[in-house]
């Protein structure tokens, strides 16, 4: 049986910290972007995606779907508790990860791998006896599941990606999505008329007027 | 003879965005031991560390230091017209740097090895032959290095590593360095009185008020 990789998924309002530069309808149809980013990552890696939606109005192609009420540590927890076998956790905004990266992650031989995400979050997991830890994302999350792990006796690897170690919930976030993305996320900022801006050696995103334009249509301003 | 690493760095008034939370005599030591991490780490990968100084003024114990009054880009350029065999770059503000993870980019076998920074820049440079390839750093040199190799014909490796890929510019980029920093540009943070802080789930940086007197003091400000 293929190791299954949970996908924690909240549809609604996504990625407020976007709400700058991206109307609601477009942070919905970009977050499910990068949710089918890392479905496809996932699938390529060998293992069985399963997203954990808040709601029913998910769906992607190649993953089940699995609805829970609980937030995002409840659910996880939960999980844990029924799990015998080896899980792998992956956050859905990390459009960055390919099969490579999650090679890396897949095949440590700790008992528990992480990797951190930027601004110390935790982007995903490899547990081999779920059982034996305990989620706690939020905050510094990845110095929080480094003391689960020790506390628990359990060993730990730290993986070094910084495919994986790209979470996207910021503008500036945005310029790694565009030189280093490859897929539909990717594909869709373009769409949505992102593109790179260099300004006094720094780099940032921009966005067509034109696009501009059909946001403020979008998230309902003038 | 081991593989020469060139350290690029410019001692005055470094760090300029991190003026609003520390003073530039502050400043001037973090570079320096930011510079003495990287050392370290292509020390312990088992390179022969060149630091490349505008000025006379800068010395690191282990590492050769050249003084050239050219530009970034110019004295490298000067520096692969010269040099007939392979050589490695490396930013100075890669404090995150270590042995294994310089080894992924000594290790590659393409002719160009390249580590992608935070934001479209280049932090590191692995070249087979230097003659046929030329720096090009500012705005997003990361883009341009992947050109000029292409155009060169060369072949390229992204080396996929967050601490490699870690530089630290701005604030938020010391929340990194105070999480996964083991050497003494981290244990100068928290001599200057940096700590983490975690508020609404973001994590950021805090400095304790004594310190930030001191800084006053330090500045020049009242």
């Amino acid at each position: 049986m293929p190791l299954r990789a949970f996908i924690p998924f909240k549809p609604v309002n996504p990625k407020s910290r976007l709400s700058r530069i991206m109307g609601e309808g477009e942070r919905v149809r970009f977050a499910r972007a990068m949710l089918g980013d890392v479905v496809e990552a996932v699938l390529s890696a060998g293992c069985a995606p399963v997203i954990l939606a808040t709601d029913a109005s998910v769906e992607c192609r190649g993953a089940e779907v699995q609805v829970t009420p609980l937030g995002l540590n409840d659910a996880l927890n939960n999980l844990f508790r029924e799990q015998e076998s080896p899980l792998l956790i992956a956050m859905a905004d990390m459009p960055l990860a390919d099969s490579i990266s999650l090679g890396k992650l897949i095949g440590s031989s700790a008992q528990v791998a992480i990797v951190p995400g930027r601004g110390g979050g935790t982007n995903a997991l490899l547990l081999r006896e779920p059982q034996r830890f305990r989620a706690d994302f939020y905050g510094a999350s990845f110095l929080k599941h480094m003391k689960i792990a020790a506390d628990a006796g359990l060993s730990v690897e730290v993986i070094d990606s910084f495919r994986l170690h790209t979470d996207v919930d910021e503008e500036s976030d945005l310029v790694e999505l565009l030189i280093h993305g490859r897929g539909r996320s990717r594909a869709l900022l373009e769409e949505l008329g992102f593109s790179l801006s260099v300004q006094r050696g720094r780099v940032g995103v921009k966005r067509h007027a034109h696009e501009e334009a059909r946001r403020g249509i979008d998230s309902g301003h003038a």
